[in-house]
């Protein structure tokens, strides 16, 4: 069940939300879930297609931020040399990373035969947190065919948030975290944009929790969270149709950051936290013949504009992920406490 | 005059302060300045020594990160590729790096003869923000003798802090900011450490500002503060004796972010964020026969320690430097509101 | 069968080579190859191991360095963070890397079972290059199975080079390339050290190849050369027993680029070409309980051995990869000279 | 004297020269020089102008790599964060970075009277290599009159290479170097095009120098060369006209160091090795109201034409920097051998 900030009375930042309040805000972008629940298994699979075209054949430009780098993520390495995504992007559990990159590797051969025959190769771009405490990770239960349903589940209509898809074992902040989402709306250029995040939230040590407003988790509170230290990971996908290169889009990524360290996260040594970033506002053609191509840039003045978003979006997602999710019993009866629970409880002080 | 968040009943974080809430705290830390004030002239040098021997035959292991790079500090490219500090640290305004580079080469030369005969020559360490709006930046005022100056008044006691060397004409979230810094003090290896940080303070949109109780300004405060947008740059200079690597370093270094973000920065565009962290901990000899040398360095399992020390004190070290900072008439009669002012006055809202 | 340069009489810089000219120099490396020919299936996996125990408790420090990014490797985010390695090295065709990782992950468990239960998860370390033009690519007949036959057959003697392992289905400057390896010997604070190269060489435009003497391939031999683009991608894994700290290791790293340069590759846009590095001089307990640990660090002024033995070692290593290679007839009958008749038959030119 | 390997018979690569074989083959790129000679006085300046107009107003769009940051160039952090270079590029002696950076700063003032004021500040950029051994280094004897003087002298005919401006007291492999130019044409989009590289040479061991045809000095030669280790650093200006956005240029500008490892360099521990690039066929307008730019960007899979483009003008500017100096006797009578005596006497073995 979605719940966001708005529920509650609390406001990120300045800037307008979408009218999803959502990544699917962006035009084109689709999100889907496959959820996996069934005893110790709580774990799942989410992918974010940036549009519903062949992305291999018209990749969207792209970047990536590493804000700690204790993760396992993969695809970085060829976003930030070439600045595109050629796949959709999946999210699951540390230790299915593999699985789901052979799941998009197996898809782009179906819609592109020539892919490693008379083409290049396919770069697939999967995200992780850890849900270990949660689910029985062990087990490596997510399969090509559950990243397959998340894959064909995904559609550009309100996004299913809380502990549902690659977020249903996850942890933030002691609470019980998981899939949120938030947009931003921007003015530029006579019409009317959005940037877009989607989380994956696994991160944060209890109690060092800081709503919008200054209020904390209360000492009993906190007592009662899950111990764990920092280090869990954060996901952070953004999309925007704003126009930019990839340089600018690295730099908006790394506004992600910004946003966690607004919500008392200091980016903790074990926690992987990246950012993924990309526009549907400039995209390559695989197969172009024309020497020199055109591209549209946003004036760098313009840029913090967009920095905001990032920031705000990026920290109101977060809490909308922890809104959304329910009291939750996972591996071996293990449990998480809603933050609704406590924000009803009026469990935090100023 | 001296006052940090203490004096207002604030609260950054949860790690202890150190003796004297400074940089200094850091054993051998050594800060002083020249101040430049005369109508027009606002501005002026604050040196940081890490240790107050010849810093080219025992440097530091140092690290730096750039969290926004619209901005013009000199020496970190040597920094990063062999992960050691070789002369003091200069701070000043932005059309001085130049000078002040060349004082530290001077005073290097003199103390090192050989530099450039039959040794390397020497890497200076100068940082910068754009005082424009307060003084008559081209002036190019500042000369090689206040940069000695700054560096033969330092000393290891409290640190003066506000409108002081570097700070002189600074301005912060839209009041007057300055020369800030904290420390926090860290348990490790069954002896006591600390972190301190100091910041030259001149970023922030007017309005940004969120107190660490989640206060922020009113809207009419807003009104009346200098309505730049956020492009003045930050220094940030973490010091710290625990033995650490410079990759160790690196990490610390980049959670400065962390500290301004929750202070409601986005980083942005026009601003030139820059860490710049050493540690005291592990000294490299310049004229080392060794082949192999020993290192001691941190049990990474602890560095969110240094982490949370980072992000609390860079916090803590902003709102130092406005609480420390009068209100300021600079060139032309463009004036200052102090935050000090705002808050006696209670003009800001939950 | 294995030919090194020394079979030709060509010398690659002035540094002496091991005892067995190998990766397999540096103490406790150990390479093991699971080696798949079956019609159009001409791939394999090749596994390199910092040292026989349990990598997982005992880290390896480590670096790697992205000479060109267009390459689908896993796990360098981690070691750039950490700068340590934790499981073996797999080498594969691009498409199986997912599987291969899968794979290193459930060995790590099996060795560790507290792995995602009690302490963290683990990053496996997977390197790739495109043998589509040889292999069946899309079959993605690599399996776990086949990684675990990779890792045990890991031995610590001469390493077996040419078409074998990962090598199998890879061309190199239009010749037959595959695995290759060379090791220099460095003296260092009174006793003999090693830095090793294993290579997977899949680069190179034909007719670009320069030999060391200066030679090149006649315009007619070209002619009869696989006429790709620079576009295929080389892993290069170098090992060291010299104490190195991670930056100086990324420092290293970095020296590869050298050496393939000096073959006369310019890096090519399409190439994936990835140096990660180990040295076996400082290892990381992952249950140290010590606040402090100490670590050997070599004096920065001897580098220059490292970094001459790196650009030496791994010119040789893609030589010595063509060098061990037979002609080869591959997927639909694409055939690969090997280089070792051209250099028989003199088709070289001043 | 200008000489270049046309006149001893050598090549690089298999790209075209430029008509000027410089790097003023990119239209509107101007070179000036100002030699400083006087006993043991032997430095001076060098400047390379992107375009004749206001660079502050209207920017081209830069990258630059660090090849090894053992160096003290300043303006590197702002190129990589904005991806423009708003000043002339100066090369000098090491310690007179500040100074040219302040009369950089002067001469934008004097064009803009707005910087600081009511724009931005302005980012100097300043490239430098350690004349110490030719040179009375520590005398400081570079003035801001002497940048000024070596901006006046700009033109864009010939490069005047060898002993002159900031390569007066340089020296290469050994032998005597200086400034280089070189030039590469290229063919895309239905025109013609340019890339064309200067580099300031200060780097490379006595005997490890490799002609492009695999000649070496012989050891006879080598024991008559200066002996200094790899660490005196080069700087590589590459500029082009075809039109590349950051990233694109970032790649380009990495591949220099291809070209110097061509020649026998592994980018020793003591050399600062930066590549500064620029394209005149993007510039940004400082003063721009639009929200959103046109930009023109080359089809990623026609770069490799730049790439080598980059490392053989790289590779021949080197060489053109030795062989367009004489025999030199600087600072103390510290004499400097000319590679061209080598070559004419044929000291050299294959």
């Amino acid at each position: 069940m979605n719940r966001t900030i708005n529920d509650f009375g609390l406001v990120c930042g300045i800037l307008p939300q979408g009218a999803k309040n959502a990544i699917t805000d962006v035009p084109g972008v689709q999100v889907g879930h496959c959820t996996l629940r069934d005893g110790d298994i709580n774990t799942g699979v989410t992918a974010i297609l940036p549009h519903s075209g062949n992305l291999f054949r018209r990749k969207v430009v792209a970047a990536s931020h590493v804000i700690n780098g204790f993760g396992k993520s993969t695809g970085l390495v060829q976003i930030d040399e070439l600045g595109t995504i050629e796949t959709p992007i999946l999210l699951t559990n540390t230790l299915s990373v593999g699985t789901c990159a052979t799941a998009l590797i197996r898809e782009a051969i179906s819609q592109n035969p020539d892919i490693g025959r008379t083409t290049s190769t396919v770069n697939p771009v999967v995200g992780e947190c850890n849900d270990g405490p949660l689910n029985d990770i062990q087990a490596l239960i997510v399969s090509e065919h559950h990243a397959r349903v998340a894959l064909q589940a995904a559609h550009d209509g309100p996004v299913e948030q809380g502990s549902v898809g690659a977020g249903t074992g996850m942890t933030c902040f002691g609470f019980k975290g998981g899939i949120g989402s938030s947009s931003r709306r921007i003015s530029l250029d006579g019409s009317e944009h959005h940037l877009g995040v989607l989380v994956l939230t696994n991160f944060g040590n209890a109690g060092d929790l800081v709503l919008p407003d200054g209020r904390r988790p209360s000492p009993k509170t906190v007592e009662n969270l899950a111990k764990a230290q920092e280090k869990g990971s954060i996901i952070i996908v953004l999309a925007t149709d704003v126009p930019l290169e990839h340089r600018q889009l690295t730099r908006v990524a790394k506004r992600a950051g910004a946003g966690l360290a607004r919500l008392g996260s200091f980016w903790g040594h074990g926690s992987g936290d990246i950012a993924i970033a990309f526009t549907t506002g400039n995209t390559i053609d695989h197969d172009s013949k024309a020497d020199v191509a055109e591209m549209r840039v946003l004036n760098e003045d313009r840029i913090d504009l967009l920095f905001r978003a990032a920031a705000e979006a990026t920290q109101e997602a977060v809490l909308n992920s922890m809104l959304s999710a329910d009291e939750f019993v996972g591996r071996g009866g293990a449990t998480r406490v809603s933050l609704v629970q406590v924000l009803r409880r009026s469990e935090l002080k100023p």
